[in-house]
């Protein structure tokens, strides 16, 4: 089954999403493995130009939501918005998943009402991939939920788990949650609450982990309420570029690509995007600001996501929990 | 009057402190602007091999709360730490201010419950300097009010406008309002009824500053809980320390020495310390990881926030407010 591109979504649309397409169908995905959404003509034309022989199957529309507009009311003024129309086709099982770098709250509202949860999930989150001393980090949640409650904040040390298992191969990851102090009774309410539902577990759990521990890999997936884990990676995301502009203006050449280079680790674009844990479907939204070349390592994200099986992998995990949310993982 | 400092405090204390004490003795304290606090015969002599003649008075105390100890407790055990020492000198008038590079959280409830609040004042909130690309900001909360009420953040509002104003020499200094969108309507309830008491006060109120706006110099002043303010420097200074090390990884030393340039701009130790805004006297707080050239410049933070009378200009701000804490602040 293919993954649906919306290629109308993100700000260099739908130019560099369609060569992204192009490199992808030249490098490792045959044209039946992707569904385009958006404009047919626009399409055709931009794939042929890139060489490219056998066109995917299109869903023609022009509707997208624009980053200024508000999801909920966008979503219902747009029905045909490339957005919604790859969720429609999640959702009809015409296809496996889908890759989105547009509107991130119209993603998160469409797959989120148009899917619906994962059977014994409450809430989705935004799982991020990071690369830090150790290796592959899982942050979530990115922003979806920045009121989580420490139930919420359970289960995505739950989906985080499973998600680090089946996508980094890591047997039993280490579940951190992110608090302001080392020691247990630090944090707020909702933070110690949830420290209390993740140690009480049979995750890995580490304990808490503070912000600059962030990189140090003392955990595979570390635990946070939307608000904070948004913060958190745009400003890493603004001081890199403070940093770059910093090098700049500095006119070193060789330090700007050193920067950039180092900087990747933080960076979106170089890492397929992020996953919307928690729905009942493969939801990938890559970062808007991404070229071309954030495409094909995107869309084999998703291909492994659905490949592996990572959500019903959350959905076994979260059946053998207890009720409550506090109770056993397998280990 | 002196300024009150903490010999015992910091992970290098007291021999680095004791040196950066002799440095500033050196080049632009006389020994009756400050009163040391902390063990008398170690003190003599390290100030004597630094070449000090006229050593400043001292408060003799061997006794420190440990970075591992709970605040409220050890200060209890413990009545004569040497912060209880510094706050109790501030509080009897035989000292201006203090600075200390000890235990955050012993710091701010010694302050705390030892000088009680300025006049209306409601919670004290850390108070950092980052340098960005427009100048200095003024980040507050940093950690001593995780779960802030909109009340408490409206008047970290009006205490670091009054900070800037005096310290950095801003007329009228830019407030921002750290959130995860730029639109009014964004985030938890209490950011969002912040915004509204920032926006119905005659403070400069530039908005809604999201992550990667924080070094751009959108605002002077940047408000936020102590949570989210904590975690955001934590995770900058790891970021840090995670980029001197995959530099040094690659053997390149002047890689490494740019990065340690660039990066003193997030580093507490390079801009004197965080101040404890809202408690009723002058109370610097270093960073733990501080050496000997990060005291100096500490004390001229201090000096010039008593000189400035910045807590009487707080005062008379909150008092211009209306009592609701939504009302007006003169222009």
């Amino acid at each position: 089954m293919p993954i649906a591109v919306d290629v109308l979504g993100g700000d260099h649309a739908p130019g560099e999403i369609l060569k992204g397409v192009a490199a992808a169908l030249k490098e490792d995905f045959g044209p039946q493995e992707l569904l385009l959404v958006g404009p047919e003509e626009r399409i055709r034309s931009a794939l042929a130009a890139e060489g490219v022989e056998a066109a995917p199957p299109i869903l023609d529309t022009d509707q997208v939501i624009e980053p200024e507009e508000k999801p909920t009311r966008a979503l219902k003024a747009k029905p045909r918005a490339t957005i919604s129309l790859c969720v429609g086709a999640v959702k009809k099982g015409m296809a496996a998943g889908l890759l989105s770098f547009g509107h991130t709250g119209a993603a998160v509202a469409a797959a989120t009402f148009g899917l619906g949860m994962l059977p014994g999930m409450k809430r989705p989150g935004i799982s991020v991939v990071l690369t830090g001393a150790a290796g592959k980090i899982v942050l979530l949640d990115a922003g979806a939920n920045p009121q989580a409650k420490p139930e919420h904040l359970f289960q995505y040390g739950v989906a985080g788990a499973a998600f680090a298992r089946d996508m980094h191969g890591i047997a039993e990851p280490r579940v951190g949650l992110l608090n302001i102090g080392g020691e247990a009774g630090k944090g707020s309410p909702v933070v110690r609450e949830t420290h209390a539902l993740l140690a009480r577990s049979k995750l890995a759990f580490v304990g808490n982990v503070e912000g600059q521990e962030l990189f140090a890999g003392k955990a595979d997936v570390l635990v946070t309420d939307g608000f904070v884990g948004n913060m958190i990676l745009k400003v890493v995301e603004g001081f890199v570029e403070y940093l770059v502009c910093q090098s700049q203006a500095q006119r070193s050449g060789e330090l700007r690509d050193t920067f950039r280079r180092l900087f990747g680790a933080a960076d979106f674009a170089d890492i397929g995007g992020a996953t919307l844990l928690g729905v009942d479907g493969v939801v990938l939204i890559g970062h808007g600001r991404s070229r071309a070349n954030a495409v094909p390592p995107a869309l084999r994200a998703v291909r492994r996501e659905i490949q592996k099986g990572v959500n019903r992998h959350i959905t076994e995990a979260l059946a053998a929990c207890h009720p409550s949310g506090a109770g056993d993982l397998p280990a």
